[in-house]
């Protein structure tokens, strides 16, 4: 039998001490379990941010995949576990961060709220459920323990929304949202690769882009080598959405882009 | 037999060469060990930040857990083993770093200064003994080397003295000190859970914190939740220690906190 | 047999999803390897601190280590693959990052660029070449797939050339250059240990440095413990090269050094 993969995603600090127990809390459980740190240190209880990140599941293999990104800590929002069209587990708060990645994975076959306190981590602390909660059900599921025994089943129509939804275009128009911004400050819409296609841009044109008060023209290009130095491009990023950027440059700072800002972008007459 | 757990803490850049290096020598000498990184960058030299890290394996299986933060590297201060009651291990140099953890992890069995250069990496370089003492150190242990074959016992009051003794409540007040600062800005606090309930301070009820020349009120509250947005709270953190945080908001920054800072924390009348 | 090494660099930010992504990639072609990030966050498209830090697989088992720092991503610089005289596999892209490490580990065998499809994860996206080419190589690799299985052999005197040479001693000079800085400050030089024995200057002895428009005297130290707090020195550092500090605080902030700055180390009359 393959080693399974538990991923852990978090807002925490890079390297930080939550993330090495969460790791050693999923080994005591499953010494088998290969742990894979998807991403940490995302922007504090950024939910556009930790949702967009979530999506990049899809890349990985079938899996159990944690996300402690949980503005309501401490509330009565509850723990949930999501099974996926595709055979994954995502776990973590049902404030909507897990609900984009279900779009790439073949949908929500079923949800569940975890209440059982015998795969709870004991005493379970109020403050770190991803300890004490979050991990320690990947880590059974990921032995064997099937969904229905963690808790009452939820109708997928009444989990919280998600942070964003899908941008559509309409017309000459595609109303979108910053939902990350990376190192290298490129920002990423919620603009899939197949709504940007039926937006039908040749490669090589331009389009018109306005964010707050600024307005800018930048090509459709297929990747940085495109344009010159310090140009701005739109192109398909690698995890099916759509990527602004300055080709060796910085264009949230340049811009002054945040997460969550709204932008349109139009075709150009030609 | 389970694999060995070994951890690695330090004040390195996180995910920088010295990291990655120190888990390539332990899979070297001990390829069925399984390397958990459970802090790096800490604050530079920070012995108060390290310690307060080190308590952390109480929440990690019984392991071999290695610290690298040493303002004394290229000085003579010893590098050590200290064999907790609780089984542990815990390697790193003799500066008072590895002390707060044996408390929490059933006190110090054995001390051993490491002496024999059969079990180092070689040549050992003067500056990093983390990659030439330390991990190679973990990773014999873990492979069953007996902890009197590193070098000679020392008595555990030669050891040099903790960064930090636990904070004890005088009658209506706790003089404490700022152990370590989160991601978030929450401060931690050199009072234990337990000398807390002794404290004895009912759950929602007010103290008043002093810290530097700000004084301010706040509750003793289980978690965020039971605050409102931006609120100060006190609240037992997740690693046995107090925490005082903002909900939704950076207590350090608001309050300008520095680690090693000094505070005085009042019951007030009611 | 022993699990195969397989080691991730790259200037992505540190425990980002691309470092996560290219973690489980690699696992799922060779679930037997053992993924170690030397290190990420590297500063964005910098060559110099890239092949400083490929110089480190030196400290490192015999691998198969990858490299994704690449100002030139979706332009036609060629992915590659080369073989060390020690058995390392290096892979990255052909822009000199990975020359350095070569002179560390017995030269350049083979190299040979990578062409195959059959070997690259589909479909290949245009920016993101260390999931889709350099990772599956690294990982096919380790699998035993043979270096020529990937495309045609190229001559080494054909390939990008590294970024720096080492400096080399000049009667009473050397004429070096800034290649990385890390976390302390501290700064490092393309000068190898074995130059710096031929430059012959006594332990405890001064140099004179000439760094822009400053110019200080420092002794050749063993260690930082060797000055006073707050004094600089210069000492061989923990990879095979040149380093300047000051103990106990941060020379490249006080001085304003950046990487890629050049220098010049004189000896001075006694």
């Amino acid at each position: 039998m393959k080693k399974p993969i538990i991923s852990l995603t978090s807002d925490f600090g890079v390297q930080t001490q939550g993330v090495g127990i969460m790791e050693a809390v999923a080994l005591q459980i499953n010494p088998e379990a290969k742990v894979i740190h998807l991403m940490h240190g995302l922007p504090d209880f950024n939910l556009h941010c930790a949702a967009r990140t979530m999506e990049a599941v899809t890349y990985m293999p079938i899996g159990f995949h944690v996300c402690v990104v949980d503005p309501g800590v401490g509330t009565k929002r509850k723990p949930i576990i999501i099974e996926t069209g595709r055979g994954d587990f995502l776990i973590g708060p049902d404030n909507g961060v897990l609900i984009p990645a279900t779009r790439f994975l073949g949908g929500i076959k079923k949800a569940v709220e975890i209440t059982n306190e015998k795969y709870m981590r004991k005493p379970v602390s109020p403050v770190f459920h991803g300890r004490d909660i979050f991990t320690p059900a990947a880590a059974y599921l990921s032995k064997g323990i099937k969904i229905n025994g963690f808790g009452k089943e939820i109708s997928p129509k009444n989990l919280a929304r998600a942070p964003y939804e899908e941008a559509k275009a309409e017309g000459n128009k595609i109303n979108a949202k910053v939902i990350s911004i990376n190192k290298f400050g490129s920002i990423h819409l919620n603009i899939t690769h197949a709504e940007w296609d039926k937006f039908n841009i040749k490669l090589n044109s331009f389009v018109a882009l306005n964010l707050g008060n600024k307005s800018l023209n930048l090509p459709h290009s297929a990747t940085f080598g495109d344009v010159a130095n310090g140009e701005p491009l739109i192109f398909k990023d690698d995890y099916g959405k759509m990527e602004i950027a300055l080709n060796m440059g910085n264009f949230s700072k340049k811009y002054s882009v945040s997460i969550g800002d709204e932008c349109t972008i139009r075709k150009v007459a030609r």
